[in-house]
C-alpha cells in the first residue's frame, strides 16, 4: 500500500501529520480546493502548483456525467486526463445524488435515478462507485453512502446510518487497490449514538482514513459543531480524519481544534469568482464603489501573484467589466489564502502554539462578514 | 525620444525591424494580442509574458467608459494599472466610434455620441482623444480618426478622409510628449487617389509610425489586399507600419510581404474562446465530437503549456462543461500560434527566405477552414 499517515505532532486534540501516496505527499491539516469537473474552476494545475496545493478535489458524479468513465480510463486515469500530478481525492457521488438528482430511489441494491444533465436514467451501486474510482485511479477514493437531509426522525436517520454501513461494506469488498486509499463515510445526523454506531461498524471494516459526512445539510451551525466536537476523539487516532464539504475559514479553524485533518469546501473558489476575497483584515466585496479608486493591493499581508502585481481598483474593474481575468486573479488570492491559513495552522501546531494563534484569529475574525 | 524604429533587414518588399520603446523592444513583423478593458481576455500578464508577447493592443474607447481616465491617471498610467510592463499600444476610439457609438454626429469639431453602456452623451474631440492617451502613458498612441463603413461614394469618403488629417493635425500640435510615440491612420477608404493624398498630408505633419485604417470595414476582402499593396510602399520606409484590425494568419502572411510591421486582432482569442483553434495541421473545432476520446495533444508541433500538458479529449471536455480553464488554455494555444508565426516570419525574413517559407504555408494553408 503506497498510502500511509503519521502523526508528525499533537496539540490537545489538534493533529499535524503527514499522507503519504504514490503522487506525493500531503501535509495535514490540509484544505483541498475543489475541481468538480476535472478542473479548479479559473484554475490551471500549474497555477495550482505554484500556490502550493498539495491535493484536489474531484467529482465522482459529475466526471461519471462528463466526459464518461471510458474517457478517464483510457487516459490511464484521473491525473493524466486532468494534467494534475500530485494526489487527488473523489467523492463517491453520494452527496450529490442527494443534492441535485433527480426521482432517486433508494434500495438495498444502490440508487436509481435520472441524470440532472439529460434526465437519463442511472443506477449507482456501491460496486458501480468503486469501479469507476478505481478508473480513475485516485489517491483517495470515498465509500457511497446515503446523505441525507437534516431530520429530527432518528429512526429514518438510523435506517438510513445502517443502509451506508451496509454500503461501506460492499465498497471494502470491491476496492482491490493495492495502492490507494478508501475511506469510510461516518453517518448518523445529529445524533450522537448513531454517530457512535456508525463509527463502530465502519472501524469494524477497516478503511484507510475516515470522513464526517451528512453535515452542512440544513442543521443549525451549533449542531454541526457539537457533532463534529464528539465524533471526531472517537474516530481512529492514526488515520486521517477528513470533515467533508467545511468551510469558512472560522469553520476550519474549529475543526482543526478538534482534531481533524482534511477539509474541502467551494467557499474560496466559488465566492472569489463572485468578488469575495478573503483578507487578513477581513472579507473586502471588490465590486463595492469604494474599491474604485483603490490604489492599495487587495491585502498587504499577501505575498500572492494578485496581491503583488494589482491594485484593488484594477480587480473592481475586472469585476465591473466580467473580464475572465478577475475569476482568475480573486480564485489565486482566495486559494492562497485559504492554503496560507493552512500552512499557518500546521506551523502553530508543531510549534505548540495554536492556542494563541486561534484566540488572535478569532479576535480578528469578529470583523469579517461572512 | 525614448521611440525610435529600425529596419534589420529586408526581403523584397518585406521587412524586419525593431521597434525601441522606453518600455522595452518590440521585434517587428509583430503581432499585439488584443486587451480591449486592458486585460487580455482569460489572459494574466505573467501568462502573455510567457508566451513573449511584446506588446499589447488596448481601447481607449471602452478605457475612457471604464473604469475611466482619472483611475488610470491615480495609477500613473495604463502600465501600472494593468500590471503589464512591456509596450502597449492604444487605438483612439474612432473605430468605435464608427462601430458601437449610438446616435453619432461628426462636426469638424470632433464627435458627438451616446455611451453604449449607459446612454451618457459623449463629446470626443481629437485633443480629448491626445489627453486621454498622455494620461494612459502609453508607448503608442493613434491619432482620432473618423473610420467610415465601406463606401463607392467617392466625395463622401474624401470628405472623410480630409477630415481626417485635420483631426491628424489637431492631435499632433497636443501630442506633447518626449517620450511616446504618435502614429498617423490613413483613411481613403478603397480609393487609391485618396489614399495617396492621405498618406501625403500625414507625411507633411510627420508622426513616429503610420497605420493603415479604414479596411475589415465591409470591402471584399480582394479590395483590401489590392489597398494594402498600394499604400505601403507609400509610407515611409523608416518608420513602422501598421495595418489595423488585420488579421487571419494568411492575412498577416501577406501584409508582411507587402511590407508590414505591427499588427492587431481579436481574432486568435475570440476564436479560443469559441472553441476554434489553430494549429499546423489546420484549424481544430474542439467542440467537435472527434476530440472526444482523442488523447493527442492539440498540435504535436507546438510547445505551448496546452499542447505539452493536455489531451484534445481534456479541451473538449473543458469546452462542454464550461469551464473558465477551457479558454485559458484555448487562448494560450492561439496566441502562442500566432506569435510563433511572427517569429518564424521574423526569421525567415533575417534569412531571407520569406518566399519558401510563405509558399510552404500557403500549401498547408489550403487545408484551413478559415
Amino acid at each position: 500500500m503506497s498510502f500511509s499517515f503519521k502523526l508528525i505532532n499533537e496539540e490537545d486534540s489538534s493533529r499535524r501529520g503527514e499522507i503519504l501516496t504514490s503522487h506525493g505527499p500531503i501535509q495535514t491539516p490540509a484544505f483541498m480546493p475543489v475541481g468538480t469537473y476535472g478542473a479548479v474552476k479559473a484554475m490551471s494545475p500549474l497555477t495550482l502548483e505554484e500556490l502550493k496545493a498539495e491535493i484536489i478535489l474531484s467529482n465522482t458524479f459529475h466526471l461519471m456525467e462528463r466526459p464518461g468513465i471510458e474517457v478517464i480510463k483510457e487516459h490511464g486515469g484521473l491525473h493524466n486526463f486532468i494534467g494534475w500530478k500530485k494526489p487527488i481525492l473523489t467523492d463517491s457521488g453520494g452527496y450529490q445524488v442527494y443534492s441535485i438528482a433527480k426521482n432517486k430511489s433508494v434500495s438495498n441494491e444502490g440508487v436509481q435515478f435520472n441524470s440532472p444533465l439529460n434526465g437519463d436514467k442511472i443506477f449507482l451501486t456501491p460496486e458501480i462507485c468503486m469501479d469507476l474510482q478505481l478508473a480513475f485511479n485516485v489517491d483517495i477514493a470515498m465509500v457511497l453512502d446515503e446523505c441525507t437531509a437534516y431530520s429530527k426522525d432518528k429512526e429514518k436517520v438510523k435506517d438510513s446510518m445502517q443502509l451506508s454501513v451496509l454500503w461501506a461494506n460492499r465498497c471494502r469488498d470491491r476496492f482491490n487497490s493495492s495502492q490507494n486509499a478508501l475511506f469510510g463515510i461516518i453517518q448518523g445526523g445529529v445524533f450522537k449514538e448513531l454517530r457512535e454506531s456508525s463509527i463502530n461498524s465502519l472501524v469494524k471494516i477497516g478503511f484507510e482514513g475516515y470522513a464526517i459526512g451528512g453535515l452542512s445539510v440544513g442543521e443549525p451551525i451549533e449542531e454541526m459543531i457539537k457533532i463534529v466536537n464528539f465524533v471526531s476523539p472517537l474516530m481512529p487516532k492514526d488515520k486521517p480524519r477528513y470533515l467533508m464539504g467545511v468551510g469558512t475559514p472560522m469553520d476550519i479553524l474549529k475543526a482543526v481544534e478538534m482534531g481533524i485533518d482534511l477539509f474541502d469546501c467551494v467557499i474560496p473558489t466559488r465566492h472569489a469568482r463572485n468578488g469575495y476575497l478573503y483578507t487578513s483584515r477581513g472579507l473586502v466585496r471588490i465590486r463595492n464603489s469604494n474599491n474604485k479608486n483603490n490604489l492599495d493591493p487587495l491585502d498587504h499581508n499577501c505575498s500572492c501573484y494578485t496581491c503583488r502585481t494589482f491594485s484593488r481598483a484594477y480587480l473592481h474593474h475586472l469585476d465591473k467589466t466580467k473580464e475572465m481575468l478577475g475569476s482568475t486573479l480573486n480564485t489565486i488570492h482566495n486559494l492562497s489564502y485559504y492554503l496560507n491559513l493552512m500552512a499557518d495552522l500546521r506551523e502553530a501546531i508543531e510549534q505548540g502554539k495554536l492556542r494563541p494563534f486561534l484566540s488572535k484569529f478569532k479576535e480578528n475574525w469578529e470583523k469579517f462578514i461572512d
